[in-house]
């Protein structure tokens, strides 16, 4: 049994569901390696403390620099705001450390061509975690195995609503120095990252951005038409206004053979369609994918005992650490992530001129 | 072509249900019939002539002994209070008609087997109109294909909230006397109908009837669990007390090689479950039964144009006409609606006791 | 009690359509006018002849000038392909007719824009049947009643698959001589329609036209962005490839007070999300839109009896005939069919090359 | 910060489910509590040093005579088949610790009668772990907010399929001597405990014990007809034989002012319907439990972040050390659990009359 010794920047939201990534792991994945959670770095040294003492963490730091020099940490996850993911991910690959990047990978392009450079040679990964829900990984042996077919269109949404709650307090999401974008980096970029794993690149895009609050520098909704590659044809749409709807992560593919429909509030479950049963008994299949033959399902429960958001966190890790372990390669790595950005990027391009722009 | 006079005795909703299928059945069946809706009968001359020159009856008349007398007549619509279905019926019976009958057939069981006996010989229906339900005939059809398989369970319920509704006037559907019981007669039998339809006899049942409101004397729920022929086992459950839920006519059956679930507020949807695709493809497939090979799919609109409430009524006359034209024998019959009494008249006595009764 | 004497030109599907809503719209609405179905015009003489039967016409005719002409028909009723809409219509409206004119209006903006001058004065109507659609004018009231309050997005949608079906016969939607265009006036007309009338007009549009088969004249799908007038931002996605889809017409509204969701395929439900809810008790309301105090819930059936796809055409006919009696004003109109062509040629322009483009 | 050293008696599924509740409590739940997991003790001794290393308990043991007897244990948690949890937990008790059974309490009401009589005084759990299903938490506060009102109805079934899954290999639970029953302990026993703790007492029941296989001894489905002391009446419906659902335990309430529906299989989901809304605004709510004003929704992640099957069990055992810290009063306890066994007696007497039966 090897150790990987880590060392956590960020005490955030996404530093919490790290953590509870690298207690549980070791629970329902069996990869060659055993965590040892070494320190985690914040700001707030007081807060700190306590989620250090919480999780597990051994030490504390407040100092990312010396963190990501120390020669007893093998790796370092940056989950951070995204203005400061280049600059740190760089520094840890520069001192040879694996990095471990939340999503979106950086705070534009240039940042991510530059940090997936820096990271060339060591094992790297980059957050999406959506790529591990069960649902979304079948659709993706779907795929392989034709059972989508020639695919004719690719829908994607990932609607919130909290942009429009006055009551909220603003947070560093909303400022665009810290972010880099709006929902361009929040949520587009999720579903992005999953329309390329599951559908291949997108050739050409027309974007439109659009900020409803005032006063607010950051993109509070990004629609995208999307020509892929394949031949298909797409719809994207990522917003915080969309009132009515928590969290929902859609998408939707029509092929010739059949078709796939996901939400992430009902993780656990996929639609299918096979254009290939009989006519008068085709039909959207509920499929609750949590059983023998799905992904992931021999890591957690009995079949149709559900999971839940925190899962996709432990599955991302507990294949890196097997990937670690075989040497296989592991996505989604920094190269995915920079991916993402090209369509981002292009994006933002179309929003400007406004037209459509082809994705470099 | 060969013309079919009608007599229709009843001039309320049922009334109106019955005339609607008049007036359309000739658009979409081709059968060799026509109708010709020569009188209604009922006992509000004002408002009857107002119905009859609205759905163009010939005359009126408001004696229903003349009506059944009438030479000019074919068939006999008994379409008022369950009270006087069987005098009304063995009446035209007897006068040399074809009798068609609103559900449920009687007050009690031994008006039901009379009015059997009085038709035998003669063209009979009783408008169980639910049978036509493209989706529970193709029930029926997955049923006879064995993609059910050897059943397991057997569950309907027939959800109405109108019983707790203070503002609504009491009707005859709340009074013993007029209705001869509550959801009994009025629910419960649709269920029964159904279930004996789909999945054959009942052998016996343990029921329980409960009145909710002060001061009535029907049921306003009644429940039932079942032992069937076929060694499967059922639920029911109707009820004008379910809070919530408008119309909710809803069967499940668990089969060994597959199940099926409907529910009448969605009519033209049936959920299907089929236990032989492989294991990790098995989902409850939303079937719109509306298409190529799906009942009555050629009769109405193009596919995936949907039907509604009324088309049962139609489709129910339809293939009555047919069955005249070609002497086949035709469903559901009055002795399917004896079949139903005795069911229900089980349960009666199985609440009286309480214990579980045999049907007999 | 006047009497409105029809011909109806046109003996397809739309033809059969709007034949039911003659022979039934005095059944359910309370007009001061009486239908008298006089002619139907079409080029199959045979087939004609059985349809004139079956649907009660009292006459046919093989030439669609000389009916228009007929000094004995108030109004003419035009449902043969697009291509012909705007002759038949002018040469009806100059002959002193009322116009009821199939959808959509035309087969080009320039041509609608001549119908909507010839018509000027006289009552006409174009069938954009799902106006009437109970869920949909009840959302209407919502929106009026300032329950969705200011509109963010709006999203919309109308999927089929048939395009995909090798087996269908090729018919003349997929030519554009006929059509016009394929799902851009077939299906985005419906979408936008509903649109226009639910939430204002468009001021410009980015759009995506695509065809999927070889040597197809027609669009197979066409993809939209949109800019409304009130500063919402819309999506609209018309395509017949769609496949795991039979019907769907879908539209979703964010507003800052509420949410609507609605798809054709459940026509006779509405999701409504009420946000000034207590937050912990917010969620999609599933409205079953049959009941009192729902638009045409008292023309037709008990409450949660369901209607189907042609009770859109009665209700159409009805407030139609309405309006004639009462002279008020009556959507939509062939104003409200040129206010969609506007859209649909803003959207052909902007395929075309390739950017964002003005709604004219 | 006191700590609790636990000792868990069992090493199977619920051993697993039960490890993963003490390893995540202190993430979640800030009670006053550390817990310690001192030993895990179970018979196979080769995965029991497996299991205890994954899990991170200190020692492993195979007499669970010697563990309850340890000094440094403060609490025992059973987690064995049924007939074994009366003699452990009893001698536990009388060794002086806190217990913690897993559920169904006991085999009989009478070895459940003894436990509770054993436990008196001592901090005491059956893991009747749906009541912290934040759903069912947050239904039962519905009720005591008075939005369900005067109960009319209630509804529940435990749906699985594996009892004719051939390829399943039997284990204890198809095994009467270890497991006391089939489904009447495995799943009704929760249908009436959420029962119980939605809509108080049950007076008496009629019930139907079946069996599908050959061969076996234990109950595969039992049905149950109830009167509750409230005077609501009541279906339930527990079985392994409901080909086509997974897992789906699912209860309905109707009362006079709202409606409830839920289904573990939507666990993050819970159906409301608020009669006292606008008639024509009242609709199923579709809301998703994980936001501000929930149960649970501050101890895990963000809103509409879903969560799973686990975190009832780490809820449940947060709750526990809250209690135990402040004192106060914590269900689910062994009293529930007699409570339980109560109905469950009931329901094998009646089956076996067959009549109505009166809960003791």
């Amino acid at each position: 049994m090897k150790t990987l010794n880590v060392g956590l920047i960020g005490q955030g939201f996404m530093g919490k569901a790290h953590s509870n990534a690298y207690c549980q792991v070791g629970h329902f994945f069996d990869s060659g390696y055993r965590i040892r959670q070494k320190v985690i770095c914040g700001r707030n040294a007081e807060s700190l403390a306590k989620i250090a003492n919480t999780w597990g963490w051994e030490e504390t730091a407040t100092d990312w620099r010396a963190v990501v020099e120390r020669s007893d940490i093998d790796a370092v996850d940056v989950a951070v705001p995204n203005a400061l993911h280049a600059e740190i991910s760089i520094a840890a690959a520069q001192a040879g450390k694996m990095v471990l990047c939340e999503k979106p990978l950086a705070a534009s392009l240039d940042q991510a061509l530059r940090m997936a450079e820096a990271v060339r040679g060591r094992p790297n990964l980059v957050w999406f975690n959506y790529r591990r829900v069960p649902a979304i990984a079948f659709t993706r042996r779907l795929v392989d195995e034709d059972r989508i077919g020639r695919v004719f269109h690719y829908r994607a949404r990932y609607l919130q609503e909290w942009g429009n709650d006055p009551t909220r307090p603003p947070g560093w999401k909303l400022d665009k120095a810290t972010a880099g974008s709006g929902v361009l980096g929040d949520l587009l970029s999720h579903l992005v990252d999953t329309a390329l794993y599951l559908n291949g690149p997108i050739a050409e895009v027309s974007a439109l951005m659009h900020t409803f609050a005032e006063n607010r520098d950051v993109d509070d909704a990004t629609l995208l038409l999307a020509r892929f590659a394949n031949g298909s044809i797409g719809t994207f749409e990522a917003t915080r206004y969309a009132v009515g709807v928590r969290n929902g992560n859609i998408f939707e593919m029509h092929g010739q053979r059949g078709m796939a429909r996901f939400n992430l509030e009902d993780l656990n479950r996929l639609e299918y369609f096979d254009a290939t049963d009989p006519r008068n008994l085709q039909g959207a299949r509920n499929l609750l994918v949590t059983g023998p033959d799905h992904p992931y399902w021999s890591n957690f429960w009995k079949p149709a005992h559900i999971i839940g958001y925190e899962h996709t966190f432990i599955a991302t890790l507990g294949d890196f650490l097997a990937s670690l372990d075989s040497g296989s390669e592991f996505h989604a790595s920094f190269e995915d992530g920079v991916a993402v950005h090209r369509v981002l990027d292009a994006a933002e391009r179309s929003a400007r001129q406004p037209s459509w722009v082809a994705v470099k």
